[in-house]
């Protein structure tokens, strides 16, 4: 008999009809004899219609009582679930953050978990009865409600997993599982049947919206096999789990692209030390988040310092960065927003040469410039023309052989 | 330094915009430099929204799970207003039921509350905080969600009211008070400056719905003072408390009515003991609550035996009613659903005679038929036609010189 935790997202639960679907495919998954917990997150448009709400009510809503809002999304679907499972004779108890307890810790509106009691989930086994957890939320020390940010029904599904040592952690969505890069941009892409840990960090952070990064990094941490599959449908989905042999053979796992940062570059900085550190502190303080920053050797004691952040803090990021510079009399400040991040991701990188060269080779031959490169371990990073994004992303998909014709094995 | 304990209905915090103008009530009260707590309700037709989901899943969604979706409306509500109050400077804190703990006993879905600790409410209290209370729910003994049934956020604010030893209790809703009789029917109805709380209790649980029966009940017991007024204006409402002197003078307080009834009458039935058993034994069984009934003495060892039983019920009341009938042969069982029920209620009552007699010549006169007729010390009910009940709200009123221009000292 295994420990299964399933998840479903809010898309997954969007609709009364969609939960009675799900309930059907925990009562088969049951009838396999296995123990399940089912995470679930809110219905869909609910988060939003709460922080709807919330922001109608005060200009800035955060802290202690926007927990206590936005947490009722996912009460109301782990009681709906519940019903409809006990409507289907498959007996099921519906159990939220504190009724665990799922202990939080840190901030309101993005805690972590810190501690889940196995105690009143085993009795509910005990009783036969399939277990309902309400994804997203946990129970501070003193009694509040705390949510672990957006996408935290992941993080509740895996560790819930890790801490019950469950056998499996599948999280159900409305894609069929991870793809060698946006199927809506390139026809050709392929579901990959498993993938590293590591791997899926990059997909996930640089922009493939499937698994919140911080539950891959939890799934890490405690070796949580996770699979992401679809619920709409019976296919089997990708494995998220330790790299393995096999995995090394694989040169490159997927293609990824970021349309939403903006670069911003300062111009004959004077090459001393601190330099660096006095023009990024004012952006941590004001809460910019800086991506890539790429640094090159310097000449005549001058250097340029180049570096990317979200569109959305581009306006105060580059205000921020003009004064500082001033200061220290660099000779310009120039900023782009047209501007886009393609990255190949693959664990295989480690063990194989070639893999930068054949990137820049296959933009050079399509004439798209390369304006950026940062590089990882296991990926390489190259920012863009932002028109030129779709066409990057098919021209190195194809290169690297990841369609569905090539399923490539060992080479270059 | 007084402790208030405020309770807002579902129409008073029905938009975000009506939350904010509580929150402004809630600030102005604690500007007063008393100690508050506020009761919410859920916004109108939230409750009725998660009650439809719920039915959506089964076609039995009572217990457990029920609870579970419903009290989130409260809890949506708490956090807002907590947001709010913070929002203009007043500092607030929100607690939910578990949270407090409201603990109850009993059936899901109508619980009743058994303790309600005080130590987290004076905490807030002691940092200068307004508690702001998710009405209609409370935890039960495994740590599960338990909800009081309808209206419960009367009961949560006489409760605390009641465990804090609360100086007032106020029940804002959408109507400025407790009135002679229903404004609607006649435009003479005047506000009442105070009822006792048997009176409140005749009053509430014959149609004025203004207060649920069971908070009513519940501040008799702990001796509460109850202020119902208006969240819509700043008139005084009416004052629910123990009678006095004053009360008494005050030969009749109200007229109610009920359309929601119907009647049945068992003619001819065998007059021996036990038979009144038999008959009401199959409706207690199957849930049908009997009203009034009336027997008359007996002729030919027969009698007639007539009650009344909500017109929802009324169809599977007399087929339980027909086979019993039959048993003990009585010659007829009739029924009827074009019935209302017209009730004056006074605590003068019991020191003025005439009352009765004054009723019955009043509606004689207008050729109203009285079909039954039931007293209790403080109320007398009659069942009339349907069709006259408007009219005999009227007349009543303006016989007992109810009205807004005559205002009864003492006489008859």
């Amino acid at each position: 008999m295994a420990l299964i935790v399933q998840k479903y997202g809010g898309t997954s639960v969007g609709t009364t009809e969609r939960i009675k679907d799900v309930a059907a495919r925990v009562k088969k998954a049951r009838a396999k004899g296995d123990d399940i917990i089912v995470v679930v997150s809110a219905m869909s448009g609910e988060t939003n219609r709460l922080i709807g709400l919330a922001e109608e009510m005060t200009g800035n809503p955060e802290g202690r009582e926007f927990d206590v809002v936005v947490s009722t999304g996912e009460q109301v679907t782990i009681g709906l679930l519940a019903m409809a499972l006990t409507g289907i004779d498959c007996p099921a108890t519906s159990l939220t953050g504190w009724q665990i307890p799922i202990e939080t810790e840190g901030f309101y509106n993005a805690a972590r978990v810190k501690a889940i009691s196995d105690k009143r989930i085993k009795a509910e086994f005990a009783k036969g009865r399939v277990v309902i957890v309400a994804g997203f939320q946990g129970v501070g020390c003193g009694g509040d409600i705390m949510t672990l940010g957006r996408g935290g029904s992941d993080t509740t599904a895996v560790a819930l997993a890790a801490a019950l040592k469950a056998d499996l952690c599948e999280i159900y969505t409305d894609v069929d599982g991870v793809f060698t890069t946006d199927p809506g941009v390139c026809k050709d892409a392929r579901k990959l049947e498993k993938i590293s840990y590591d791997e899926m960090l990059e997909m996930a952070s640089l922009g493939a919206k499937v698994l919140q990064t911080r539950s891959v990094e939890f799934a890490k941490k405690y070796k949580v096999p996770l699979m992401v599959r679809s619920s709409f449908n019976d296919s089997s989905g990708t494995m998220v789990s330790e790299e393995d042999q096999d995995m090394e053979k694989v040169m490159v796992s997927g293609i990824t692209y970021n349309k939403n940062e903006a670069k911003i570059s300062v111009v004959r900085v004077p090459d001393r030390p601190g330099i660096a550190a006095r023009l990024f502190r004012p952006l941590t303080e004001s809460g910019v988040n800086v991506d890539m920053i790429v640094q090159n050797i310097s000449h005549d004691a001058h250097t340029d310092l180049t570096f990317t952040v979200a569109k959305g803090d581009y306006k105060r990021a580059i205000e921020l960065v003009r004064s500082e510079a001033k200061e220290f009399e660099a000779e310009d400040v120039l900023g782009d927003l047209d501007i886009a991040k393609i990255s190949i991701v693959g664990a295989g990188m480690r063990s194989h040469a070639g893999v930068a060269s054949m990137m820049f080779e296959t933009l050079a031959e399509a004439e798209i410039n390369v304006q950026m490169i940062s590089t990882s371990e296991i990926k390489i990073s190259c920012v863009i023309d932002e028109a030129k994004t779709e066409e990057a992303v098919r021209i190195l998909h194809a290169a690297f052989e990841l369609g569905k014709d090539d399923v490539k094995e060992e080479s270059v």
